[in-house]
């Protein structure tokens, strides 16, 4: 059914200070080598920020963990893969109050301090005797050792192919040290989020008031999340939480700190959503759109959006084709108003389209630089107007319709 | 590249009173099997009317026939596939004046007096004197058998396995026949209209006024061409004309007659928009999608066309996997405002959503249900509002991407 998972590429960054992970395959999954239940610890009460699925029909992790963010004196996260308790009813909110519960069992804590993330199919009622055991036994092997961290960013998993990490080192601690972040993150198929993103979870040893976790969570995952589309279906479960638990030490952040942790997050999400892209199902190439000149941030991200979610621009990239009639004729349909005439196209640096007429270019030799390289760069320009938006989707390949014509029966 | 041509299926409709048409082979398609330049010529001054794309990349025939209608006095169109004339600049303005031009030369009449209607790649320019030798070729075979009318609608085609054509006779002439109705299509791909369409033509022998005429062409194409979807890729061609010259006598229609024109219309609009979609590029589906109890026509048309479009819905159907939470949370995130807890489904008949729960149902019979028939029928009841909406769309097949990955180079 899945893919073959491919080991993570790069170095693993360092789980903050304070925290402990597991992750292990407990049976939600058919595939014993598949982790399906992680837990993340916090040793002490940390702040949450979180962002969510705008769409109506949303699982019911969502509306729980949407109520008790942003706030404090959390300790911990349950995320379970394989099934995404969406689409369940009654039934679904009381078996997510349920994981949380037997969470702060197993740990020591409150219900109202743990949060859940569920991924997976949709419409299944969770099966909570394996749930059960799985907190259980999870539980039972938190560690804060390399091995843990990828068995629970794996345990985040479905369709993806490979565990999904981030880190970053920032600011400065009272005893002059850098603190640390490391975000995880889960993508592939039903990518295409508005205000809202996938499965992903970051956690810093900084100290953070929950207001300033929720505007700058916000603000990164509106940048970063809410710019890769893979296929353009909103999610039901799309949840991003920020575990702030402060075990560097020090007062809330201010200032240049501040700062620093913002672009550690904005770094971070970005890193991450690019990862999504790249590992869109049955992706052979990862597209970066970069638009310029509209007349604000919105109207570049849905120029980004049409090109990005059309399927003839997505099959033209996987078969690096420069069908640049596909790219244009998509911008001129996302409902932002430009002038044609004004508008410019590069792909991988050659200019394909200017002043409403083809250019003359040399199509075998940028149909070879689509082929030879792993991503696409497509550029372009509106006018003069000061939105710029840069935004990552994957290709469409024959892979991905197979993959999602037999992923349920 | 294209799929190979199956033939039309059913009895071909008689033509219209008063035209003639024909299709060649002059060029513009590499196959030289197929017809790639058709003309349709009415023997008296017709009435026209037509809806265009609302993309603002549109192509030059377009903006030439968006001038010129709802006029009267026309005597022909001309339709060139293999070269869509659009991104084309001044150039291609030049190019579709001059295909009027030898068209009425040709033809005997005047240069505006034609319509013209393009479709086949983007941004490259016509090669000229293929158009000029190949008008002048068409315009010598034109007739009014069934051979020439199949010619003529093979002239359209560019990725499609198949000629759309539908027929109707409707109403009663002053000599107490039936009015015909003839209508001609394309699809394939590129399918995404918004209150617009893909090239079709229909031809009547009624004669009608320009008013009529627009108002029932823009009612008929609403809920026919503007609700069907293979790609939701908005086109920058998409035509739809009306010629209606009289040619079976009276005055222009009104009462009773022009109600039984606009039957005529809807149902020559709704067999050819079902083909387009049946026609899908690789579909080996055609999916109907009724919404019933959304607030308004729009909203179901949203929440119809949210469905229609996700890659996930269509590779479900292309697996005969009774997916239904894809479904369901593509409602989600249309746009509407809905409760969702109102919201039932069926496929197919079987019932699978209901009460914000799933219902119990037997999988494997739904799937063979949808493996076993060429339609699936989606219903979705929203709630208690008047807004209804049919749609159709095809399945997304390895065989789509496979067709788009090189299309060009």
């Amino acid at each position: 059914m899945a893919p073959a998972e491919t080991p993570f590429r790069g170095p693993i960054p360092p789980l903050p200070q304070g925290f402990q992970v597991s992750g292990l395959h407990t049976g939600l999954k058919r595939n014993p080598t598949r982790e399906d239940i992680s837990l993340i610890v916090s040793d002490r009460p940390a702040t949450a920020a979180g962002v969510y699925t705008q769409n109506l029909v949303f699982a019911a992790p969502v509306a729980f963990d949407r109520d008790r963010t942003p706030g404090t004196g959390f300790r911990g996260v349950v995320i379970n893969s394989g099934n995404a308790n969406a689409c369940t009813g009654t039934q679904g909110e009381s078996d997510t109050a349920a994981m949380a519960a037997l969470t702060a069992e197993a740990i020591g804590s409150i219900e109202s301090s743990v949060l859940v993330m569920s991924t997976g199919i949709i419409g299944e009622f969770l099966p909570m005797d394996t749930v059960k055991t799985g907190i259980r036994a999870v539980a039972n092997q938190l560690a804060g050792d390399e091995d843990s961290v990828m068995r629970a960013a794996r345990g985040f998993l479905t369709t993806d192919t490979r565990p999904k990490l981030a880190g970053e080192a920032f600011g400065k601690t009272p005893s002059g040290e850098k603190y640390q972040m490391l975000g995880i993150a889960k993508g592939a198929a039903m990518i295409g989020p508005k205000l809202a993103t996938m499965l992903g979870l970051i956690l810093t040893d900084a100290a953070i008031t929950p207001e300033d976790a929720q505007r700058l969570l916000y603000r990164a995952t509106d940048l970063s999340f809410n710019c890769v589309s893979v296929d353009g279906h909103m999610s039901t479960n799309d949840t991003v939480l920020l575990l702030a638990n402060g075990a560097a030490g020090g007062e809330p952040l201010t200032g240049k700190n501040l700062d620093a942790l913002e672009t550690a997050l904005m770094k971070t999400c970005d890193a991450l959503a690019r990862e999504i892209a790249d590992d869109g199902e049955g992706a052979t190439h990862v597209i970066r759109i970069e638009i310029t000149g509209a007349e604000d941030r919105e109207d570049a991200r849905r120029v980004a959006r049409a090109i990005a979610d059309s399927p003839l621009v997505k099959t033209a990239i996987a078969g690096a084709d420069p069908n640049w009639g596909r790219i244009v004729s998509a911008a001129g349909y996302a409902g932002v108003s430009f002038n044609p005439g004004r508008l410019t196209l590069r792909v991988n640096g050659f200019e394909l389209f200017k002043n409403a007429s083809p250019v003359g270019f040399e199509a075998e030799k940028v149909s070879k630089s689509i082929r030879e390289n792993r991503e696409t760069l497509i550029e372009i320009n509106l006018g003069d107007g000061p939105g710029t938006i840069r935004f990552y989707t994957s290709d469409l390949t024959a892979e991905y319709v197979r993959l999602n014509a037999d992923y349920h029966t």
